[in-house]
Order: structure tokens, then sequence, then C-alpha cells
């Protein structure tokens, strides 16, 4: 921790201030500088008792506290620094292979859902998307099938050989959940529903966790430390866009968050174009630029008949639209060096 | 539903959309602009098939779709023009009496809480307010005495005849906290937590719910709407402070929620002063506001010595400081026109 | 300067980094920490060669670098620890007295003018306010009426004695408004353009600096840094709400800036609650807040017939309701201490 | 305009606002809905009195109005169909050659500007950037060698056969900074000073209109709607980052806006992943983006030595990296269909 004082302390305030922060088991280290005095405090900021209060305690004395240390561990590059992959069945997500998560925002009925998993399969997808548990804004909405949708995906997995992505949002389904899933989705509404994050860390299975409307990068980061720390080491981020004052977009699409993931983190970085923007106009473009930047996977909103879609049906684009993605992005994926 | 239609569009264009709406169970009713073509598409949202998606199908025809109903109905002064009251214990939170619940972020001890507990009663609280079970950015931070908590709690209750107020973090402790507690708590990081939110009304205890940290107030009410629709009518509204760009303070408090609120809902709207700024040196002016401007309730962080509170330090006041709040705040709340 | 250095730093790239503090002028001062290495580099970093480039030299060795001393002087508490007020004819604004200036967004005609300043005036405001040149974010709007509008907005002053604020938007017109004007407004978009800042200040009129869109507080405080450092000691500060998530409302009105300015400035605070909001339905309980959160003034839109403005009509409030405004404020002015 | 009744109106009500409308030149059209009346009102929005103010007037009748034209036309698709190009001495910006705009945030010596031009030259770029009128958020930073600057970028041309651009900052130096720019760039803090807009169109050079810190996408197409009806079609967007509540990055880099202004505009869109990530080390990913999603050109800045850059060194990149980054773009820019 560095403790920043105010200008024209005198001796006495300093030595209270020395006081205070050896009492909190730090060793601390003035520097007289030129406009005020600064203290370095010596300790393990993840063991010890905070200093933060210090500006409380002593407002008189102590201008700013600011701390040092980075507050996330396990999902750090630094506890980790090679490239960690997800194992989904066959598939490693994480490594050499671009890979895409496509289906239904909801699964609606058996037909819209083989009808869309034939489609993506053959379009080049290796993993099915399609909410059984949906959130939503009303509770006049459509709240999804519930375990008749998470059947039916097990029926498109049977059938097609995808992978099974699936969103949970009770800690008391997680079992169920688990029982149908490859992975787990956390949404972007309970990012920070840690109680959910450990019920569903427990489960075993792979998490893909999306960054919530307003998180930090801190933050997600810190929600991942969430899975980690509860021995579960597959996790997956995914950008799905954040909310700022732009109305054009639904969401704005944080592509930056590519980089900064692979810098600061070992686990996979995946992208949710449909999400990002709301609207299906967009996510073509989206796509190419999470390829060329370097993302792991994409996650993408397709339904074979958007405008009669039980919820979000202007983020979602049709089965030829996706073929036309699919077809698209490859030579960027190879010229992104991947394949 | 208002769709607009793009410039130039042919008569069969016009007419495809014309049956697409009368499929989808509306009245299309033509306007024809000096622009282009307005069509009013007469029937319920609420009930029938959404248009929403009518810009997804026939992107060369609809430039934007514009819904003109509200999304929400119990919770609006529509369904209920008079103001509702909260009842809890012997009060009324959202009547002539103002209310200010205090206490500190976490129970920490019996000794930190009864103390605590008596000087906010001596002070003119009616409400203690302190948690058992704390949502923590970091899985490494103090995570709450848990069912402990609760117990003290009950204890300050017993001593000082004050009602109680504390957080819900999981569907799994719904009984647990609604056996102690006067008031179930939704914190800002589940405000969307629908879940959550099912589980916490059914308990039958009455519900404070926290703005989302980037809730607009059109989900916010609908967010409350879960709470009412599920048969629970003891709903308060409580304004924390939304995530700016700004980083001087930690959220930037939305005081403009108070008229809001009261205009759009017929609940109560509490004020949350210590999280709205994250700084203790801004409560009392952010008190002050609140009360001018018509709150019913002000929720505040107070600690016997904030700077050894186990969390959020530096947002808690010390009990001196609220006893001088509390003072200060008593000719306001006589201008305000309430006792 | 705190740069604090990446973890398990070899011997000789401390030394590296050691030899390059020194080099810029600064004096390091070594902390050797539990998990990485700080250093203290004592200097004046106004004077000297910023250190924050010095992650970008060496990525491998620094992890961060952090400023300790305030950049803003002139405007500072520190600087000038009473409050400073501001004269305008025979008003101090910033003094013991309360203020509000009161008039229509733009000035339109005479009638419409005159009209609006006697009703404020009776009500009790003491300057008058009034757009003659308009900043409109379509080229296809009313633009105001120039310098006729400056001549009518002095005619006013002449019949009321009302003092005049009037914004300014080029430099080339700095002189003529300042021949008319008793206050120069620098508006929200102008709020970062240096160059007319600075033209304001040298007319040595007062100025009133409206917070930008999104403008942090530090920015703000440097904006007016640009007016002190010219010679001009006569500034205030007019928060007007910034641009967030929330669509309920135009902007979104930080009342947190009072008691914030209050303590990081000494010049005085006004606040705006027609631009804050953009609802003339909110104005009333915006002006309770700021009252009673310790504004010095208040900058209302008055209009005598809202409907019919040619800018901005939704936020502007009536005649009557300013003059209700007035009467419901008074006991709010007294409660805070203020006449 | 289309005008939302509240629920429960009277029939004089009715009568009232439709009365209201005609007189205002508009020719309302009557819709009855399921739970209330909506009116079109039939009229051109750019030429007649706006109706937006009818809920101010009208309160209790009124519950919304909503417009249906957009307000920009010259930058519009609509009104040019095909995509424009933007001469710049021998190149076509917005064709189907790709561009890039590289060098230093200032210009500070000869050497430092000859060096970097001759660098991006050779590493393929065809403008060189570089600030002489510096708009920095303190006065005691360092502002532009100013003239001295403008004549080092024409000898930098000279030698180097690159075409200029350079930000214009006051409305006094358009004709100065025409004399020696190739393309006039108006800065984020200046993309809502209208004045200087039309003084930039005036001199009939190019220009790129960066979008403002806290730009709708709405307002900076309007921002171009003052360059195009100022006669001057030579018109480039350029997308620099927004401000969010992240603080990873200094500004939030919005892709999204590559298809977006491509869709609503015929403009050129230009991306600065500079000034977007306001990190050096993460240029490059965002570089790789833009080229994917079909940006018209980059511009970034390029420093011989940015640990000793007088501005913003932490995002420059060096003479080796940006060479790099040319290498890696351009499988990007031929998989893009761009040369």
């Amino acid at each position: 921790m560095i403790i920043v004082l105010k200008p024209g302390i005198s001796k006495k305030q300093e030595t209270t201030i020395l006081r205070e922060i050896r009492k909190r088991g730090y060793k601390p280290h003035v520097m007289r500088g030129v406009a005020r005095i600064v203290i370095g405090a010596i300790g393990d900021e993840l063991t010890h008792q905070s200093l933060e209060t210090l500006g409380v305690v002593f407002p008189q004395i102590v201008e700013s506290v600011m701390p040092v240390q980075k507050r996330y561990k396990l999902v750090s590059r630094e506890a980790h620094p090679e490239d960690s992959t997800v194992r989904v069945g066959d598939h490693l997500i994480g490594g050499k292979k671009f890979h895409v998560m496509a289906g239904p925002c909801s699964v609606e009925s058996e037909k819209q859902l083989l009808t869309t998993a034939a489609a993506v399969k053959a379009a080049g997808a290796t993993v099915l998307r399609g909410g059984a548990f949906k959130p939503r804004t009303s509770p006049y909405e459509f709240q999804g099938l519930g375990e008749k949708g998470l059947k039916l995906l097990a029926k498109a997995r049977k059938e097609t050989g995808l992978a099974i992505i699936t969103e949970l949002l009770s800690e008391n389904h997680a079992e169920l959940v688990a029982e149908y899933a490859d992975i787990i989705q956390i949404g972007a509404r309970n990012a920070q529903n840690f109680q959910l994050l450990i019920a569903a860390a427990r489960t075993g299975k792979p998490i893909l966790l999306k960054r919530g409307l307003s998180m930090k990068i801190e933050e997600w980061l810190l929600a991942g430390e969430y899975v980690l720390s509860n021995e579960n080491c597959s996790l997956m981020f995914c950008e799905r866009g954040i909310r700022t004052f732009e109305t054009y977009t639904r969401n704005t699409l944080d592509l930056s968050t590519i980089p900064i993931i692979k810098q600061e983190s070992h686990c996979p970085i995946v992208i949710d174009p449909s999400q990002g923007a709301g609207r299906a106009d967009l996510v073509k473009a989206m796509c190419k630029g999470a390829v060329a930047m370097g993302a792991d996977a994409l996650l993408i909103e397709v339904h074979p008949n958007p405008a009669e879609a039980w919820s979000d049906g202007t983020q979602q684009v049709s089965l030829e639209i996706f073929a036309q993605i699919m077809r698209e992005l490859r030579p960027l994926i190879l010229a992104a060096g991947r394949e």
C-alpha cells in the first residue's frame, strides 16, 4: 500500500500514522517528497488488514491510499504463464483450433432446435447453444422451457454430435443443468451472483462466464477467481458488450478485451457478437473483428426464423446468414494463425 | 406498436408488411407522411406476439419499430394512484413519517453490533441494518458471519426494539433470512437475479430492492414487478448510485430517482448515500439532498470504528458523525413536510 | 511518482530503472515489499519530465506508475483555503446570499424576454439568463439571434436591474459578448475548448464554466485552471448533468459535485437542473436537493410559453411554476443557513 | 411525429390536442388502440415547428412524443447511396486502397519528425500525422510548437511525399493550418465546437472528424452535417474510443462504428487505436480488428522514442513496432478485399 499524506503535516501527525501502520502489521517506509510525504507500507495486502480506511480515520492527515498488488491470483497469467485450454468432449477450446458455438437464443421446440443444430453443424460449428432457463427483464415474457428444453438439447447432441452450452439461472438447478450441459453459461446479469458461480463451479463442468453489463475487467477476473478457487479450472471468459450511453446498439462490444484477457489471464476468451450489438445486421462484422484480434471462439445466436423467435429476435441471424458468416470467416481464421 | 417504413417503399412491399402485421394479431393503421409511411399496429403488446422483429425479417422495408405501451403494470402509479406504504413492525414506510435505517456494513461481533444499535436508536433511527451474508468482489475477502450474524441482529432487535434489514444472497437462504429479518434487502449485484427476487417475494417479508449498477429505471421497475407479481406488495425501491466514468466517487448517486419513482410508481423510495458515494465525507450532504427531494427513508452505513471495519470502511460514518447528521437533518425533514 | 515493478525483477533490471529515474531528475527511493519492489521518485511532477512512460520503455520491468500530486493548483482549496466569491454588479455569488439565475433557453423576442425578466425578478431572481448564440446539435436548428439577442438582454437589464449571463460560443465573439454580459457562460460542449476558455478569461468578466457531458471532476477543475491561470479569478463551476446509460432523463444530474467542489476548490458551485434532467417536471425537486446540499446558486430555464419555445421546450418551466419553485425553496434556503 | 396519449383521455382533451397539432402545421391521424390513443402527426419535422413540447403544455394528456424522421440529411446513405471518397494529393481515401496515417502525437523537433516520417513511409503509410497545436487537459502541459510545427510538417512532406494531417484547435488558426495541412483534424474535445467545424469546412480542405468522448452516433453524424452543409464534401469520420466506466483502457474503442457508419453514411471511416486504447501494447490487436471489419484507414501514433515523448508517451508505438504492425496487417488487408 502507498499512503500519500496531505501537505504541511506536523511531526506528531506523521508519528500517529506510522504507529497505526505498524499496528496493522505493515512496515512503513517514509519518503519525503517535494510537496508531501509518501509512505510505502510493506506487507501482504491479501493477508493483512486493509489500510484503505486510513483516510477515514485520519482525514486531516491522509490524502489517499493506493494498493500496489493485483487482487486476482489463480486466473492470472502470473499464476499460469501458458495458455490454458478447456476440454469439451473431443474439443479443446483455447488451443490452435478456432471454435464456433451457435444456436437459438431460446430452445422453443424440437423442430426449431434440431433444424438449427443440423444447419450450424453443417456450417462448421462445434458447440450448440440454446437457452432452457431464460432471465427476462419482465416477468410477463417467456421464461424458457426449463427441463424440457434441456432434454431437447440432449437430443440434438445425440443426433449431431455437437456439444451443448446452456445457461444456469438458479443454484437449485445446478445439478439438473450439469446433467445435460457440456458447458454451463453464467449470464451477464448473474456475473456477480457469487453463490451461483460457486454452485456452477462445484459441478465440475466447464464454465463460460459472461461479462456483466457494467463490470470492470478486474471485477470480471475476480468473478472468475470464484470458479478457479472452487476447484474448477475449466473457465472461459465471454465478452458480450457493456452498457454505455450509445443507443444505436443495444450494448457496446468491447473487443479490446481480447488482447487484455490474453495478457492478464491464461483462460480462453470467447466473443458474443449477438448480445454485443443486439442487431443481427452487425453480427458478421463483429465476428470478423473478433477473429482477427485473436479470440478463441465465438458464441452466435442463430434461428431458423428470427422473425418468429420467442426472445431477442432482432439479434438472431438466419441459417443462411450464419452459413455465409462461416464462409467469410475462413480466410480470416487462417490469417490469424488458427484452424 | 408504431412501425416506420423506409422512404420509397413500393405498394407491394407495403402490402407484405400489412399482411404480416395482421397475421400477428394486430390491426394496422396506415399514415402516409411527407417523407415516409408510418403504421400504427393496434392490439395489446403484452398479450400479442411482438412486432419488434419486423425490422429483422424485412430489413429492406422497415426502418424502426417503437413500442407505445409501458411494460410494467403492478408497480405503476396507473395501477395504484395513491402512495403505497410498507408496514415494518409498528412503522409505516412511505407515509408521513420519515425513516432512517442505519447500522454497519457487516455484522462483525456482538459488541460492534449492539453498540451501534444503541447509538443509532438514540439518534433516531427506526431500523437497524447489518450484513450477515456479504457479496464480495473477491473470494478472498470476508464473506460475512452467516447465520451467526442473523442471530446477533435478532439479539439487537430484542434489546433495542429496532426492526432489522439484512441482505439475502442465495435462494437457499430465503427461509432462514426471513426467519430473522423484518425487511429483506436485494443488493445491487442481484437486482436482476430474478430467481432470488421470486424466492424473496415468496417469504412474504417486505423487500428493499436496490438499483443495479447499470440498471435503467424501466428495468428496475420491471424487477420490482417480479416481487409484486409473486403476491408480495411490500416493495421499496432503493437508489444506491449507478456506475459512470467518474472516479472521484465510487458511484454516481442519482437523486433524480426520487421524483421519478414517485411519478411512475406508488412504492416508497429509499436512498443509500453510503454506497452511493463510497465516501464517508460525502454522506451528510447526500442525506440532506435526499430529504429535501422527498425520499421516504435513508439507509446509512454506521460503524463504531470505521477504520477497523471488516468491509467498506471508507464509506461508513462513525457514531458521532451519524448523530450529527441526524441533528442537521431535522429542520430539512420538517421543511419537506415530513415528521 | 510511485513506480511499481513486476515480481521477480533481477538486480540488473532494478539498476536500469533507478538510473533512468535519476536521469529524468528524480531521486529514487526503493521499498522492497513482500510481493514486489516499489520505488518512490522524489521530485516535482509539475516541473520535471514525466515518468509515466517508464512502463512503455521498460514493459518487462515496470508494472504501473502512479502520480501522487494533484494536477490543479490555482482552483484548489489548498491554494486558497477560504471560499472565494464572485462579484456581479452589486451581488456576491458564493457568499451568504443564495442566488437564482433564470430566464429562457434562447432569447427569441423583446416581448418574450422582457416578460420573463420582469417575472423572474418579481419572484426573486438576481440574474437573467438567455442564449443569444446557441450551440445546436443539428445545423438545421435555430442558432440564436446573435448580437440582436445581446442587445435585448441589455435592454432587459436596464429595465429590471437584473445582471445578465449569456453563452460564448466563438473566440471571435469574446469582445462582443463581454460588452453586454455580466457573466460569460462556457457551455458543456465547449468545456474543454481551451482556446475559448482563454479568450473568455481574458475579457476579465466572471466566467461560469459548465461541466462537460463526460468530464471527470479532475478535468473540470483543470479546465477552470485555464481561467485562473489567465489572470481571471472570477470563476464559478456549474454542474448540468453528465451523460450516462439512463434514458429516462436527458442527463444524470450529479449533485455530489456540490460537496466535492466545496472540498477541492474555493470557487462557487452553481446547479443547472434544467439541462440536468431535461424535463420540466423534475426541475423543482432538483432545485430543492441542490439548495439543501449547499449549492451557491441555481441556473433555471424559464419561458412564458414553453410549448412555443424555439429550443429545448421540454425542459423550460413556465413563469407560474418558477414562482412556485421560488416560494417552496425559501424554507430550504433558510434551513441551509443561507439568505 | 407520433404522439402517445395517456390512458383514459376524455373526448374534450382529445379535441384540444388535435387542434394544437393542426395549429402547428401538421395533419393529425388518430389511432384508437387497446390501451390508449396514438396520433400520427403528418408534416415535415425538419421545416415545421416541433411537437416535442406537447408533453410540457399538456402533461395531463400527452404521455410521450416520438420523432420518426432521421435528423441528418447530407451525410446519410439515403442522400448518396454510393461510397464517397476523399481525395488527398494522389490518394483516394474510402476507395479500394487501404490507407495508414501515422506519426507522432506532437511534433517536437525536426529530427524527431523527419526520422518518423521516413520510417512510416518506408513501412507503407501514405499520410503523416503530427500535432502542432495540442489540446491539453492542464494549462501546465506542453501546448505544441504552433506554426513552427506546421513548417516542420511541410518540410517532412517535401522530403517524403507523405500527405499531412494535423489538428485545428482555434477558428483563428483555420487559414494558417489550411495553408500547411492536406487534411484538417477536428479532435474529440472539439467535436461539437460547431464554430470550429464551420471554420474548418470553409477552408475547403478534407476534414477528419473525431468522435467526441461521449458522443452518440447520431450526434456525430449531425456534427458531420455541419461540414457538408458548409459546402465541403470531403469528410471522414474517425472513431477514437468513447468514455466508459472501464479503467483498464483509457477509452473503449467502439469498433461497431465501422459497419454502422458504412450503413448510415457514405463517408469513409477511419480508426484511431492509439487514442482508442491509450496503451501502446493494445494497438496491434486493435488495428487488426479494424482492418477485418472494413475500416477505410487507420490513424496510428508513432514515435522514435515513446519514452521521451512530450505528450501521450504511453500510447505511441516505436518505429520498429509500427513496421511489425504493418507487416502483420498485410494478409488481413487482402482478406478484407482491400489493397
